[in-house]
């Protein structure tokens, strides 16, 4: 029974050990999953040899502690990386052999294309089930149209899914009476949940392979899964029985997930914040007290600017935001609450109000609008906060949404930061990109190169480089309640870093999108390399 | 967020990093948690140097790994431990005293003692309820008999159980009809089962936080939970959140706890064999297929010796013990089946011959009665067994209940490990002694000093003191699946160690109980020291 435990020294580096205080160093030695000793190169070398470990030599390349991404759904970005791009395709011929090239990889019981356009088909008709079947017939198949309000199935999807038997209204026929394959709005939506539902273990395995693999591409390597139904959750689980993850998940389950009370559920094994292993933990539960401003579901405390008629509502009635909130905090779980607009921020400051949310460093998600007195409240309370700063980019039509007055409380990082309090930063992956370049680029330049229209009201709000990076990794790690292990590269914590082709303290802000990551490293470990 | 991490070298020792192979080093380096190096002491102190680090001079010391329980009961030991003993008690006057004192330092809702006799009381009578009402009248207190049964509970008790209303025989009354406080067996029975039922979780913290400082100071540094009850489980969780483990715990939760169906549960959250960190794992369930040499409830294939009317009982049908092992192995669960009859042992090989009890390392618990027939199918199978050498000691009498044919079948360690069997040690407690050394003088000397009716009839299956050891250590690690991080002091395991008085392979045999515990280490930290 030898252990083999590698003790490595990488030499010649530029170490950005942490990024507040910023402390950079050149040599790095890796005991087992964790960071031995960080200082000179010649310290780290005479370490290494003195325990008969291996050298790295980085050859001035930078080095920064992985990426910390408070807050994304690892099964739906897997769901979002495997699906069939069809976007542009010009002919039912084309998406066909794309549809055959894709089933023949796809490790998937179901197979899923998105992005079609049957005005772009030389052959001027809609795609049928029984084109989709000459191609694909052993498994079933759903390819929803570019604008997600059409789809269309084979032969054995039409089956699998019962749609005809459903009896709801979207499904297309023929003269002759029979489906066509193609499926509209209810139908539609049917079938999609449909598909949902019917993915099995072994399929969520793969969603969480594929969107790890996405991520450790991207160097980031620890994620909040806020939140994770149950099914998910079996998919972490089995994987990490397995040996299969690779970066480091903290895990918010939905309070919900379908019939069950998940709460109830950890109550009844009395699982508690924190229980796992590096690899895999559980950390407490995701609830939702609004929506989003997209839709105008997001609460706001007066109306919509671009539609005085509504204000958004509530997800979650406060007395039970309340209850649940103060249930899980008496059992030992952290809180993530999801709150978009003002109004909902109010009912989850009074939800906290009555724990201390210091104490399991319950959190705020997004927090996308925060009034000046909500600040006071928020210093007084100290909960955490994991915000997204490529929204700035993605919701260029906020302004519309809240009107003048309050533009100035939309996505105010600088504030929250200054402030005192524990701010994570995240990108809700799939909704926004994994690449971790993308949202510092976001919060370095807040739109100023995409004429954003709320780039001067909210310019104030940008953070630099180094405030980003900070967020990023020890930021984010606080939010998780893992800063003791990751976050930073100081002797004590996993050795999970990214070896990058330059260093962002010295690109221009228009350039940080590109800058790339070459290796990235769990516990010391090499999970991703570019070449 | 300063993170100090301790490099300590421990140098001068007699440390033995392994018992099989036999490696014995001077020097010993923590980092962490972990064992950075181990080898000569100059290394180590060049090692310790070069990283900072503080020296400790064991001064010829002998050190040892942690000893790991492959099976007891946490909170049954704790409740043993926390009882207070009257064994010897000659008067009710004497008897009060010791419950006024032991009643003012415990922490416990319900007070607990154990081992009264009237007999040798000096006022002649029995004790009731308004003797112990004088001493304790808050807190509700049930003292037992040294028969267990008889015991005397005081008022607040006698309300608190509702013994009175449940109508059963065993309460006694005055002359008057008053309830005295003292209950014979049927309403002692239902208010010793009552008084677990109510122990609150701050009790079962309580409980397993007195079986830990026990374990502790007797140089056990990991426990298999053998199994474990969701009351016990949900306390372990506690102080675990709560930092308050020291020591390691593996846990086999009961396949049912009264109402609830755990591998259900477990199954609902998806949870696997290995969960958790490295104090507190869920390993699987536990299962009983039959009873117990004393009672003769274990299940034989012939009847008893003495008593020819009866051969025991499964506990478990052996479809149900097939359908609960093969659903657990499926859910990734490892299954730790109680078996001390040679016919329960064909009812868990036949169960275990469905799954591959390798993969999990399904276990066996006690197998104290094995055939030669099932060697054969025990080495086919590859289970892990976990065995209590101490039962060679305190079964005494089990030639009586076996007979002179198949006591040659009893106790098997020596032939159990040449048949190239994963083997851990273990003492059941509170059924035997948690002091590691009674466990592995019983398992040398196999009751030679005892005079054991059959220590002839067995001698060959005595060990010697360093496969006893190595049990003890490695092979209890294996049987908890758990062998990366403990069971040795090799690089990169957890640095759990005990420092002894004097060194077990040059002990005499019958000295070996008198080996002591001079300081243990957790994850390189001191939590024990006999000064």
């Amino acid at each position: 029974m030898g252990v083999s435990v590698s003790v490595r020294a990488f030499i010649n580096g530029k170490i950005y050990v942490s990024f507040s205080p910023l402390r950079v160093e050149s040599g790095l030695v890796v005991h087992g999953e964790r960071v031995l000793y960080v200082g000179s190169s010649e310290r780290a070398l005479e370490v290494a040899r003195s325990l008969g470990g291996e050298v790295v030599d980085l050859s001035g390349r930078v080095v920064v502690p992985g990426f910390v991404d408070s807050h994304l759904h690892v099964d739906s970005l897997g769901l979002a990386l495997s699906t069939l791009d069809l976007r542009g395709v010009r002919s039912i011929r084309e998406l066909k052999e794309r549809l055959r090239e894709y089933a023949s990889k796809s490790r998937f019981t179901w197979i899923l294309g998105h992005g079609w356009d049957q005005e772009l088909f030389e052959e001027k008709r809609w795609p049928t089930r029984w084109d989709l079947d000459e191609v694909v017939s052993d498994r079933p198949v759903l390819l929803t149209r570019i604008c997600l309000h059409a789809g269309v199935v084979n032969t054995r999807a039409l089956l699998a899914s019962r749609v005809l038997e459903s009896g709801l209204p979207g499904v297309v026929r023929s003269e002759s009476g029979e489906a066509t394959g193609v499926l509209l709005e209810e139908a539609l939506k049917y079938t999609r949940e449909k598909v949902r539902s019917e993915l099995t273990l072994r399929d969520y395995v793969e969603l969480v392979k594929t969107a790890q693999e996405h991520l450790l591409a991207h160097g980031v390597t620890t994620v909040g899964v806020a939140g994770c139904g149950l099914k998910a959750f079996r998919a972490l689980v089995y994987a990490w029985s397995r040996g299969e993850l690779k970066a480091r998940f903290r895990v918010y389950l939905y309070h919900r997930d379908g019939e069950v009370d998940v709460v109830e559920l950890l109550d009844r094994l009395g699982i508690r914040s924190g229980f796992g292993d590096t690899y895999l933990r559980v950390m407490g539960i995701k609830l939702f007290a609004d929506g989003a401003l997209g839709p105008r579901t997001a609460w706001l405390s007066e109306p919509y600017s671009d539609d005085p008629a509504t204000t958004g509502k509530p997800l979650l009635g406060e007395e039970e935001l309340r209850r649940i909130t103060k249930r899980a905090h008496d059992l030992g779980l952290q809180v993530a609450i999801h709150a978009i607009g003002d109004r909902a921020l109010d009912a989850v400051l009074e939800a906290f109000s009555y724990v201390k949310p210091e104490k399991l460093r319950h959190r705020i998600e997004h927090a996308s609008l925060v009034r000046d007195d909500q600040l006071e409240e928020l210093k007084k309370l100290k909960p955490a906060i994991s915000v997204q700063p490529h929204f700035v980019i993605s919701d260029w039509w906020a302004k519309s949404r809240v009107g003048d007055k309050r533009i100035k409380w939309l996505y105010r990082f600088k504030t929250l930061i200054s402030s005192g309090l524990v701010v994570g930063f995240s990108t809700d992956a799939p909704v926004e990109p994994v690449n971790p370049w993308e949202t510092v680029y976001a919060a370095v330049t807040r739109g100023r190169y995409e004429n954003i229209p709320y780039y001067e009201d909210t310019v104030h709000e940008a953070l630099t480089v180094l405030e980003s990076l900070h967020a990023y990794t020890a930021g984010s790690a606080q939010v998780l309640r893992c800063e003791s292990e990751v976050g930073s590269l100081e002797p004590g914590k996993l050795a999970d870093f990214v070896v990058l082709d330059r260093d962002p303290l010295s690109t221009p802000d228009r350039e940080i999108r590109e800058i790339r990551v070459l290796e990235t490293y769990i516990g010391g470990t090499r999970v991703y390399s570019a070449t």
